[in-house]
């Protein structure tokens, strides 16, 4: 059982910022995510796109922000439980919460921050009757760990960034990779299509478009997959393989997030804006773009400021007889679990003689 | 009478994001404010200290904070009137807004946005009978612009970094520069205090410690002032100036917007948390320090997102009969007022053959 004080559900920007508003309040923190990597969205959908409206930046890499959160929260050592979903709640008699994950791992806290975003991202996965039979036994996703392909016959199955860049970063790790896609046209960086292109002529990456995985099949594990080709019934071909990996990008779902009892409108969980962003269950907090109220836009500076209000008013949760009184960061500087203190140079009191 | 869309009072962090966010709406700005220069307490509190709590910095000092916001802000051209006060407001028949300032400087826009901080920040003047009659004519508290000092005779008073960098800096402008405070410990960077002594000893700088003015003379201007040293009546001094400059600090007053009819709580505008940080009167909104509602916390990264939703409502307010359909800045990109564009680099969509 994993014990903290502000377990945060989501590792996007608002759960990660989250960790350092905490932190300042004395607050440990913990973070699940669906995903094998924290930043939410930026890492996932656009890490190598800047954005304009973050204050203070003119402009930023959307994975350099996330990198730039990491580095601000570490002294205040996150925990991280990755590559699980936020599966079911209890509520305890002592009005506590236990948050257990698609792996079965317990998490247990005084209070909930639901910082999903727009949901646990989904893989959209193909139409094939038989693919849940080899989920994990050949098929993924996601790639957690590329290792796990070195020297394995690879197929990869998408049109977009994430098709590309692993079919480039496998080509050096599988011992085959092939690239299937239903159209001619790849949507991607141009650097991305070019590397392909230059592998592909290489003989490091077999190509097949447009073309289409209509089948797999395998005993226990995945073995071999039908490959048809320029839509062609006669074109179809079989390949031996130790895994598929379709990218056809992922879809979030506010999931099993949807069932907790909390007040849900337009797939977002109802909170109150007017006070601290908690939602109808008290205790648990809901914050960036995975909450709704009048007003609400879902930008990543909005989840920043959510999350610090929401932090004030969890403190008072956990410390009801305490009073927290603010100071600057700039006049109190930043003390880390970790042993570390940043603070401003002090000003000297000194005569000139 | 200048003319604008959103009129700022105040050009602090949160005033200088709100042309940003207007910016994205394709609304233009002005901004109003007391001090010479824009970065509200930032800039001239702490402009060489270092922040923590600004996310995704895991440090960043006050002032490069600022010139971020000025840089980011830029492609909007907003417009400044500096230096001058805003004193009063008018509503006209058509719900559009007049404000004048201290110096007769009219301003006219159908939203005011008043980002005031603490309030207009206001010298602390020595108590000195007849200091009034000679401002501006050899006495100011704030130094705009130093080559008003080239080859003249100056006296400053005070015993922080003011004092002590302006000493520093007009040493080698000033053709007399003589330093009192009223201790002999200065209170400021060790950088500082060190230089001044080294200047001391090198006879550019004169100082009198503890020592104090306590008499103004002159006909029409300034012509000299009467220090005394030690506390002691026998050591006064006649010292013949060009100008006296009192460093003893500024403190910020909410001043004459208390009189605009807002509902004041805690010195402070009470708004509307629950929407858009609109007033009691509509079309004023008040956002950032200046401003209150239940669990207002006076943090930078709050006026940033009070800013941003202020903007969505006087885009309404502005133009009833549109809806804005939000973009975000990563996927739409920024386009500036003067004619520059910031996009992310588009993905290709591209066949390899
Ligand atoms: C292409 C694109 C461009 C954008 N451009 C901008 C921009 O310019 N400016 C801007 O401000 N915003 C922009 N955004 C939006 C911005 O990315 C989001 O506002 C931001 O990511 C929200 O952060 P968050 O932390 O609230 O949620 P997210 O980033 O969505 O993170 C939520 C995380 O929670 C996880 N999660 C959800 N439910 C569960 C569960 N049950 N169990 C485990 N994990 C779960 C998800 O896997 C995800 O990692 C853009 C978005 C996209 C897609
Ligand atoms: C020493 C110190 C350390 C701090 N450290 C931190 C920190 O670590 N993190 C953090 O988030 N915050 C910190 N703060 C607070 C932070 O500086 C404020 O929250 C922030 O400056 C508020 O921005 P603002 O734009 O709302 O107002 P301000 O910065 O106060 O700017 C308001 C401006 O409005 C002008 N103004 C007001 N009334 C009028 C008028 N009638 N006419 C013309 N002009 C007017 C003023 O002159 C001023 O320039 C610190 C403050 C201090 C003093």
């Amino acid at each position: 059982m994993i014990k903290t004080d502000i377990l945060i559900i989501g590792a996007g920007p608002t759960g990660l910022f989250t960790v350092f508003e905490a932190g300042l309040l004395k607050l440990k923190c913990h973070l699940i995510d669906a995903l094998a990597q924290p930043g939410g969205q930026c890492s996932e959908i656009y890490p190598k796109k800047p954005i304009y409206d973050i204050p203070a930046f003119p402009e930023v890499l959307a994975g350099d922000l996330v990198d730039n959160l990491m580095e601000q929260i570490k002294p205040f050592e996150p925990g991280f439980t990755l590559g699980e979903r936020a599966e079911t709640i209890e509520k305890l008699k002592d009005d506590t919460f236990i948050v257990t994950t698609s792996k079965g791992t317990k998490h247990h806290a005084p209070v909930v921050a639901i910082a999903g975003g727009l949901g646990s991202f989904e893989p959209r996965k193909p139409p094939l009757a038989n693919i849940s039979k080899f989920e994990d036994k050949g098929v993924e996703y996601i790639i957690r760990d590329p290792e796990v392909y070195r020297n394995k016959r690879v197929v990869i199955a998408g049109g977009g960034d994430s098709a590309l860049d692993w079919s480039i970063f496998l080509a050096n790790v599988a011992s085959e990779v092939t690239l299937v896609h239903r159209r001619n046209e790849f949507r991607g960086a141009l650097d991305s299509v070019d590397r392909v292109k230059e592998l592909k002529d290489l003989g490091k990456i077999r190509l097949v478009t447009p073309g289409e995985i209509i089948q797999l099949n395998g005993e226990e594990n995945l073995e071999s997959v039908l490959i048809r080709k320029n839509n062609e019934a006669s074109e179809e071909i079989i390949l031996e393989v130790d895994h598929f990996i379709p990218l056809f990008g992922l879809s979030p779902k506010l999931g099993p997030i949807a069932d907790w009892g909390l007040e849900i409108e337009k797939n977002a969980i109802k909170v109150d804006n007017s006070l601290d962003y908690q939602t109808n269950i008290p205790g648990i907090y809901a914050i960036g773009d995975v909450n709704t109220y009048p007003g609400k836009l879902k930008l990543i500076l909005c989840g920043f400021h959510e999350a610090t209000l929401m932090c004030q008013s969890a403190y008072q949760r956990i410390f009801p007889d305490k009073k927290y009184v603010m100071k600057y960061t700039t006049v109190g500087g930043v003390t880390g679990f970790d042993g570390t203190k940043k603070e401003a140079p002090k000003a000297v009191v000194k005569a000139i003689d």
